[in-house]
């Protein structure tokens, strides 16, 4: 089979390896679509190689076939369509033992610290799947993953219908957040330094707010009789979107806090006692946040796969990261690791 | 009648005045006691001249008994004996109309932004009134005000019985917070730069947590089996404890934002996405939290009155203010403000 490693330094090594065949409670997937994460951008431009190291399988935003199964892997059967929630827990530490294994302090995230989809036979642990209807592409399923990060932090935020929302940042998971805050009845507006990223927001029919003078937050509260974003999500990473976040912010508003950021900014503590804002930190998913994006996609509630803007076969791996690197137009590449699965 | 004016540089000037009388839906008040807070010392200081202005009365953590009622002021009535909540809204603002009164856009903090206490008569809205049983002394009762801000930030942050908690700042509100939260069953630990105030934390029975290398956040991790504080109340507004809430925050862990921080400190926003952080901002209380502190202090189940340091009478309100001033031995100063009322 086919598997493209990454070797260090913006380059991936497209190779033919024998598969092994899944462990016991291990089923092996034929990977039909990988799609290219903001963190495989960072494994690309060398950012994560003390995390990740060398000649190393990445992927995992992903939706394939189960072709074996290994003991003790049942019900799950060849044939079933799947994606997998890519997050291997620990177990035993404390926050595993508390209920949040998805942020477990030992995770094993799939595709980072093990090996990933970016394979034609991919072997995963059966408590990482999720089945998907026969009703959806697997074209659309391999926005899942992503979907659910933005079903995750929608959720933590507590939005309930007609709240003012603010999203900062017009990338693939700013846009994926706009589109489940505005099914949870958000009144979405997005903003982006970006207009290329905005005018695609708007083709997507993501309500946009820029302000001629670069103040947003004065244009958000114009747009709300003076009240300001009940719910804000700081997608950006940057330091304006860590002053906007709580100059936009409503009294008593909720900041949930998407992006990561590298860098400790300089953050606006005041109006945090002054107006009684929350702040809560988002991360990965849990699996009701993997049925609840498949759900959103299999009703056609949201549309994800809008976001594609690229295609391409393994072989042009290295092309297909080379063209999303810094373009802002790009949005979400395809990989497609086995041609008899693309549809 | 006699009252303290602030006529600003760290001056008071104790006039006779003659008292009015209460106008429509007014109580007035004999006041007999009046504590100096951080706000008042701010005053004091000069930091606050602009929005409080010069020749005006402050005072807002008080106790004493009605001698007077305005028209529609009832069922109040001469005798009762009652603390204020000194907190008008405009009933209009978006905050208002959310049901966020304490914390309205245009609120009117009496004491600052309107005359307080520090005058032997005093009329205030009757819709600030919280009565006081029989069996609490006016003395007990002058510490309600600040321990409602401690009954509000315990609210917010959802503390549960049994959850391991870091105070970050030793200062009144600090150890108010330390005796409210180990009441709800907390795992208190206070930790506090000054040594003489961690050691008045100590003589309190509140634990108190330092390092001999400085890195409280190990020391917090060490005691609680590497998970690190469920709740953290930074109340010391400085750089450090900004550090520190992260640092010693457990995976989903909450941190009440209770302090003022006038600059804006670097915050390490990775932290919260990383592990799910919290941040939850408290800003005074409301009617609830005043009703909580009653109660608390009423059935001996919190004794704030053990933060007292001194008592003087109004004639020595400069005294007093300046035996506070960088004083990090004292905690809690009194002012008499009708003798007749002392107990």
């Amino acid at each position: 089979m086919k598997a493209a490693f990454y070797t260090g330094s913006k380059h991936f090594s497209v190779e033919d390896i024998d598969p092994r065949p899944p462990a016991a409670d291990e089923v092996q997937i034929d990977v039909g679509y990988c799609g290219i994460c903001g963190t495989d951008m960072h494994v690309y431009q060398g950012h994560m190689d003390k995390r990740v190291g060398f000649h190393r399988i990445i992927g995992h935003e992903m939706s394939g076939v189960i072709t074996a199964v290994g003991e003790g892997a049942g019900p799950l059967v060849p044939g079933d369509r799947v994606v997998v929630r890519p997050l291997a827990p620990c177990g035993h530490c404390p926050a595993c033992r508390a209920g949040y294994a998805h942020i477990c302090h030992k995770l094993n995230f799939i595709g980072l610290d093990s090996d990933g989809a970016l394979q034609q036979k991919w072997n995963v642990p059966k408590h990482t799947i999720h089945k998907i209807p026969a009703s959806m592409s697997l074209r659309q399923a391999v926005l899942v993953e992503p979907t659910a990060v933005a079903c995750h932090v929608v959720r933590r935020s507590r939005l309930t219908a007609g709240e003012d929302v603010l999203v900062i940042g017009g990338g693939p998971i700013g846009m994926l957040v706009a589109m489940v805050a505005a099914h949870a009845g958000g009144n979405v507006a997005l903003t982006e330094i970006n207009p290329l990223r905005l005018q695609i927001a708007r083709d997507l029919g993501v309500k946009t707010v820029m302000a001629e003078n670069g103040d947003v937050a004065a244009a958000v509260h114009a747009a709300t009789g003076s009240k300001g974003a009940d719910v804000v999500f700081e997608v950006s990473g940057s330091r304006a979107g860590a002053r906007l976040m709580t100059a936009a912010a409503s009294t008593r508003g909720r900041i949930a806090m998407v992006a990561i950021h590298a860098e400790r900014p300089e953050v606006d503590l005041f109006q945090f006692f002054w107006r009684e804002l929350e702040m809560i930190g988002c991360r990965v998913y849990e699996p009701q946040d993997y049925d609840q994006a498949i759900d959103l996609i299999a009703r056609g509630a949201i549309t994800p796969h809008r976001l594609i803007t690229d295609v391409v076969g393994l072989d042009q791996v290295n092309q297909a990261f080379a063209a999303l690197d810094g373009n802002a137009k790009a949005m979400k590449s395809l990989i497609v690791v086995n041609e008899s699965l693309a549809n």
